[in-house]
């Protein structure tokens, strides 16, 4: 491609609404560009790169056994309501009426079109297990659409849905996934993890997210620093410490601590270490309780897990913490004081506090703390749970390497949902009794253009970005110098072109009459890997200039050994 | 692909809902699925068939010099404003609301979003000629959605749209578009025809319509028995008749015709030759004219066609035909018994009238004609228009051959837009001169997946599908009998689906516990253009039969040979 004949359309300044690194670059770089709130055009260069991450992501569907099919953005309102997510979904489910006032949505997700697909077109267990994905526009009303195409309200996904008559087979397509998945981001060369995660209102058994990793992202993923163990903090275990408790050193003291109301002013004010002190939280008991509260204890350095906390028998779901009234009603002391030794309701202690000794908590006494406190000693042995988020540092629940903690970018789910959506639109099917059997069904969506935003979160530097191979929208910038003047770099650049061109390679041929700083500059936003830039002074010496966007490394090259060197580069 | 392992999804029955042939044959072939009034899902094979013509479209596009981008499906309403077509358009644009109910369309077509994206990126004329396209899904809310996808509401177009600062520089980029569409639609092997069209009210300069010929296409089209000339039916010149008018022979009768209120009528009662009779249609002037009508001459045999007649300067536009009510009044006759001799009225005559001699018209009075009308000596020499239909076997107008009229399926539109939406938009740029110019644009469309049930409507039989080699689902399919049974069968057809794949040719492999009845139907049904039928008996003597769909021709093949054989085939 000549850029003179091309959209290049790269911006010098930063677009100032733009507000992460992706959206500021692929604005610059001239591949994408906004048409309203939340809504991007694709220019050229974008669209090569888009195209490149749905090619992959095709073949490994493929490979995996999945089907391609094609699915209609514009959903008849009916199926929403068989599924009942009509009333469940909020606004970002955008709901339009035809010329004939009939119900319809911009597709966001399709597991209602495929489900009703399916049951109309599969009847027999001999049919099963079918995986079946699309590559197509979806549309969510996002409240507040930002990072350009990172959070769009249009925006292309790969959704894949399968259908089984048993776990076990869908458990095998699941893992099928999974390794699909795990291909599709290392031949991409994206730093990734697949994270446990947490199955959630829907209810399904199995759920991985697939995230590139990035400073930017906007969860927190906890993986292992040598095992491929990774989960999304909330799922993270916290094991529990190889210690036991030690033997009590101190007595049982009643401080006096007025201005202390938190952990930080009272491990201030009292020089103690924050590792041996508890924090209690109170919260709703689940139905049928004798105690309407429980109070849930974690280390002072801790942060409670909520979502561990209530999966608890005891305890309400969604979780509800106890208000200061209810607290003072049942405990006698407000909120910053209270602490586990003589407290009238059933505690539960995390594994880290359950292993503490000589250790301070609220006295449940407005303005006093217990310093010294030992289980068994001064209060019962507590029921203990894993109830806290882990840290950086902690051991791996998998039992290899230490967590480490780094933000992610979702780029991809896998779900096992069981038959969440095949029961509330009857999807049957008969099984090999010849009875009719609801079906099993997975889904496994992958964000196509939030995948470019990402792979450009993860690649660049201060000069744009740097692709790579895999999606890069051109493999090699040819940049020559003063070709407008000069007919021996012309004539030199253009064999090039053809040569390249001829290999398969793509090349982005920059023949704009610009100064050599513009041309460089572009190309460097722009992440083409490969730059050959051909002048007069080297071609007098039968060579190229050969540089690397990735490693910026500069060498010399015979033009006569140039196309065998990027061709084994690139290959 | 094995059907085992696939969605296939035939059906025996004819849905009685399908009106035309492709529509219940991608039915029956399991090539779509309704899923509401004009919402159709692409089943596997349907989406197989729909991706081979999209890449064809990209292939030619790229090849032409166009670059792919791609725009959102929902479009901002303000742009609908600039360019007046939120007013213009009818309940087709479907209107959407966003949650802050903002106005948005679902986007039938996109010139508005392409036209701003254009002002914005390209500042000068060194950036042009530019043109852009995107392979989309496109909305149009039809009052009336039928054929299948031949007329959905959601829809696959190709539309490019190219910009220019010259006329020249659009004529130039227009030529090459169409140049590509016929590399298109001759690669697809359709029996297709470049229709000069109508400019009609959007008022460009140059229009092609490319059509797919085929009895239930809901256009005429004349065309050359040998040359390439082709144009719809109301754009096709009727040549003026070489012959002049005769002198004449008979004298001017008035004849009673109390009971021949039209043509056929007086033909039948008087034994009249059609040929030597003339209509007469009275119709509102244009605005200025010293007469409020107009009176139009055509043969007895010939019709009236409405698009030459309203460019005519003294008619007015659009057409309108006088009510009895104003006939009578100017003329003091019926419309049954007009006629051009002794009207008060001006008469344009059609070419073919022009040179008639003894003929028969209305002669102003009710329930009388004239017979034996000749020019020059009963009335004045008219002025003289092409104002008919062209007729089968009429001189075609480029001077080659006779007139063919088929019915055509409109599957691509070419169009010089000029500067019609860039001047609504203000898109400009600076020329050569450095002077402000308002973008000389094109458009072109394909309707991609229209495509997909106009080749089925023109390449069927009564067993199914005959898909072009070049957008068939599946070039292969392998048809063992009784492989469940026999191990020899299973082996051999095992063997040629490795080998046939490993080759990097579409094989569908019907492995299913089927009688081969059905599976013969099936591969029929779907169009698959060769089928290899694998049995024991044959097998004992080392061959296969091979088989044709278009043509039927069966033979037996080596299996040593086979794989040679269709590899030649397919190339």
């Amino acid at each position: 491609m000549r850029t003179s004949q091309y959209l290049l359309s790269t911006l010098k300044e930063t677009p100032s609404d733009a507000e992460v690194i992706s959206h500021q670059l692929m604005l610059r770089a001239g591949m994408i560009r906004r048409l309203a709130s939340g809504l991007y055009t694709w220019l050229p260069s974008g669209l090569r790169v888009l195209n490149k991450v749905a090619t992959i992501v095709r073949e490994e569907m493929n490979r995996a056994g999945a089907i391609e099919m094609l699915m209609p953005v514009v959903q008849p309102a009916e199926l929403w309501h068989e599924t009942g997510r009509w009333d469940k979904f909020g606004p970002e489910l955008l709901r339009i009426k035809d010329r004939n006032d009939r119900g319809f949505v911009l597709g966001p997700t399709h597991e209602e079109v495929i489900t009703a697909v399916v049951r109309n077109e599969v009847s027999s267990y001999k049919q099963l297990p079918l995986n079946l994905y699309q590559v197509q526009t979806k549309f969510r009303d996002e409240v507040r659409p930002r990072f350009g195409v990172m959070r769009s309200r249009e925006f292309i996904m790969k959704d894949a849905y399968s259908f089984h008559t048993t776990q076990e087979s869908l458990a095998q397509t699941y893992e099928a996934m999974y390794q699909a998945y795990s291909r599709i981001f290392e031949r991409m060369d994206l730093d990734f993890r697949a994270v446990l995660a947490d199955t959630g209102a829907i209810g399904g058994s199995a759920s991985h997210e697939f995230h590139v990793l990035a400073k930017s992202g906007e969860d927190d993923i906890a993986f292992s620093s040598v095992s491929d163990y990774a989960a999304n903090i909330e799922m993270a275990e916290a094991l529990a410490p190889k210690a036991q408790a030690g033997a009590p050193t101190q007595e049982l003291q009643l401080v006096d601590t007025p201005d202390a109301k938190t952990i930080n002013e009272l491990v201030e004010q009292f020089g103690l270490d924050i590792k041996q002190t508890v924090k209690t939280l109170l919260v709703h008991a689940s139905e049928g309780q004798a105690s309407p509260l429980v109070a849930l204890l974690v280390r002072g350095d801790h942060e409670l897990n909520e979502i561990k906390a209530e999966k608890l028998a005891q305890v309400a779901s969604p979780l509800v913490f106890a208000s200061e009234a209810e607290i003072r009603q049942l405990v006698g002391a407000g909120p910053g004081s209270l602490g586990p030794v003589k407290l009238n309701v059933p505690v539960i202690a995390d594994r880290s506090v359950a292993v503490m000794s000589d250790f301070a908590a609220g006295a449940n006494v407005d303005d006093k703390h217990f310093f010294g406190i030992n289980w068994g000693r001064d209060l019962a042995q507590p029921e203990v749970a894993d109830l806290r988020n882990v840290q950086e540092g902690d051991a791996s629940p998998c039992g290899q390497g230490v967590l480490q903690i780094k933000r992610g970018i979702e780029v991809g789910h896998i779900f096992q949902l069981g038959n969440n959506y095949s029961s509330k639109m009857n999807a049957t099917v008969l099984n090999e009794q010849g009875k009719s059997t609801i079906l099993e069904m997975g889904c496994y969506g992958i964000g196509v253009s939030r995948i470019v935003a990402a792979a450009i979160e993860q690649n660049h530097d201060e000069r744009g970005i740097i692709w790579p191979a895999a999606i890069a929208p051109f493999q090699v910038a040819i940049i020559p110098m003063n070709m407008h003047k000069s007919q021996t770099v012309a004539d030199a650049a253009e064999a090039l072109y053809a040569e390249l061109s001829a290999a398969g390679i793509e090349v982005l041929f920059d023949d704009r009459k610009e100064r050599p700083g513009v041309m460089f500059a572009d190309m460097e936003l722009l992440g083409v890997p490969h730059h050959i830039i051909i002048g007069d002074r080297s071609l007098e010496n039968g060579v190229v200039e050969y540089k690397t966007r990735r490693e910026g490394e500069k060498s010399e090259v015979a033009l006569t050994e140039i196309v065998a060197k990027i061709t084994a580069a690139i290959k």
